[in-house]
């Protein structure tokens, strides 16, 4: 099936995982995976949070950020691929100066 | 973690799925998720094949196709999101004249 993000009603969401900000999010979910499309402004995040029973994929599609794997920050921007472990933390912010775009899939592994 | 795709060693693989052609497939693989970066010429293609156990969920990043959802052929486009449930049957070929290239996600959901 084709997922077309630009017909899903779109979320605005304030303190997301308990992030800062509001983001924008237009999401599919099934038993099996939510599939995401996330819009951060500058100032935004996506909080530190952990994955019990799923994981997270990410893929960043314009802007800049930096992503936490549960030790430390690192700059990401449009092209990179973080991934989150089922058992893991991460978190995501936006501290560039567009907004920060990302497609993102969390699969059920326990179903 | 980051999966830095430019780093990872990409293989080239004819026929992939019983499809048309030659791809560049980039891949990170655990237990739970494959997370990988595909790169298909025109005339290529991913053959039509089902998923047991698994799902996958593509974006596309770059260039047209036609995907497959089981029934019929639909035109694809970079920003395009396809979702192949487990238990479906997916394809997708290049169609166009440039590089198509996608992200695809395939998650274990029976661990």
């Amino acid at each position: 099936m084709i997922i077309n993000f630009s017909e899903l009603v779109p979320a605005e969401i304030t303190g997301f995982k308990d992030g800062d900000g509001t983001l924008t999010l237009r999401k599919f979910e099934d038993k099996s995976n939510k599939i995401m499309l996330f819009t951060l402004p500058p100032e935004a995040s996506v909080g530190v949070h952990s994955h019990c029973g799923n994981s997270e994929i990410i893929y960043i599609l314009e802007g800049t950020g930096s992503a936490f794997d549960g030790k430390s920050w690192t700059p990401v921007k449009a092209g990179a691929c973080l991934y989150c472990p089922e058992g893991e933390t991460h978190g995501l912010k936006n501290d560039g100066d567009s907004p920060l775009v990302f497609f993102a899939v969390v699969p059920e592994h326990h179903l």
